[in-house]
C-alpha cells in the first residue's frame, strides 16, 4: 500500500482517478479544500510546498487539475493564455519540481493532459497547447528524475460523467467511463512505466 | 515577391532562414536592433505591436528566436522556467496572436522549435517542453487561423554553423547545413503547407 496524494479529488477526473487507487492510502486535496484532507492551489508555489510539508511521507502524487480558458484563438487574450499556462502547464511542472524533494524514493508523479492536443476542436487552443507541453515535459524529464522517481501523464478523452458539460463542444467524440481512466492512473502508480503518455481514448 | 519579416536575422538560425528567402523582400529585426531594420523583443507585447505598425504591409513573419535557459531539472528554478516560457513559447504565440491583425490576407507565420523535444538531452528540459508546446500550438491553431493565413513551425536539429557551441552537449547528433534549414523556411513561406511541423534532422 502506497500513500498517494490525489489533487482535485472531488472533481469528475479526480473521482475517476480514485477508482484506480483502491489499493492505496489516498490523501485528498483540492483548491477549495471542501470535503478533502488538504487545500492546495497548484498555481501557487507556496501552497504546493505547504501541502507536501503538511502531508509528510508520501509515495505518489496524482494530479487531476489544470484550469484552462476556452476561446477562439482570434479572441483569446494574453491574460487568458497566461492563466492557462500558469495552471495546466507550470502548475503541474511545479508540482514535480517542488515535489521531487519531498516524495519518497522510487515514488511517482502522474499528471493530466487531455486528448485535444491530438484531436483539436474549436475554443481549445490553450488547453491543447499546454497539454502538448505537459506530454512533452513528461516524455523528456523522465530520463533525469532523481531518487528513482517515475513520471507519467494520463491523456484522456472526455468522460461519460462529464459528457453533459462538454459533449456539445465535442461532436464526434466517444466518451469513456471514468473507471477506464482510473485504470490508466492505476497503471502509472502501480506499474513500472515512466516517461509515458497514457492515452485513454475510444 | 513577398514582404517577409525575419526576426533574429543576425543569429545563426536567422542566417540559415535567410538562405531560403532569396525570392522575397526581407525586412530584418532582432532584439538588439544592431545591423537590422527594426528592433523587437518578442517577450514584450508592445514591442511586437510596434514592429508590425512600423513595417506596415507584410505577407509573412519568420521567427528564428526563443531564449531558453539550460539546467538539470533538479536545479532549474521557477525564474528559469518562466523566462523560457515567456520567450520561446508565449513570445512566439504572441507574434501570431498580435500579428494576425496586421499581416496581409493569405499570409503566413513560420515559427521555430527544435529537435530536443523528440531527441531529449540533459539540461534541455525547458527548451524541449516549450518546443513541444509550440509544435502542438501550430498543429492545432492552423484550423482556426483567420484571413486564409497559414502557420508552420520549423523543428531543426543543430546547425553545422553552431556545432562549435552546442556540439559538446549533443553527442551522437548529426548537424545539418544552414542552407537545408533555409529550405524548410522556404517551403513554409512559399508553399501551401499549414499546420505542419517541418522537421530538419539528419
Amino acid at each position: 500500500m502506497k500513500t498517494v496524494i490525489l489533487i482535485g479529488a472531488m472533481g469528475k477526473m479526480g473521482q475517476a482517478a480514485l477508482t484506480g487507487l483502491g489499493n492505496h492510502k489516498v490523501i485528498t486535496a483540492s483548491r477549495s479544500g471542501k470535503d478533502v484532507d488538504y487545500k492546495v492551489d497548484i498555481t501557487d508555489e507556496g501552497s504546493i510546498r505547504n501541502l507536501y510539508e503538511q502531508v509528510g511521507h508520501f509515495d505518489a502524487v496524482v494530479n487531476t487539475v489544470g484550469q484552462c480558458e476556452y476561446a477562439n484563438f482570434t479572441e483569446m487574450t494574453e491574460a487568458q493564455w497566461m492563466s492557462t499556462v500558469m495552471s495546466k502547464m507550470m502548475g503541474q511542472i511545479n508540482l514535480v519540481r517542488i515535489g521531487q524533494d519531498f516524495i519518497a524514493e522510487s515514488g511517482s508523479f502522474t499528471l493530466i493532459s487531455g486528448i485535444l492536443n491530438v484531436k483539436p476542436i474549436p475554443y481549445a487552443i490553450a488547453d491543447a497547447t499546454t497539454s502538448g507541453a505537459i506530454d512533452t515535459f513528461v516524455k523528456c524529464v523522465a530520463y533525469e528524475m532523481p531518487k528513482k522517481l517515475r513520471i507519467n501523464v494520463v491523456n484522456p478523452t472526455v468522460l461519460v460523467e462529464a459528457w453533459d458539460v462538454y459533449g456539445e463542444m465535442m461532436p464526434g467524440f466517444e466518451p469513456v467511463q471514468g473507471t477506464l481512466v482510473g485504470k490508466a492512473f492505476e497503471r502509472s502508480v502501480d506499474g513500472f512505466l515512466t516517461g509515458e503518455v497514457i492515452y485513454v481514448d475510444a
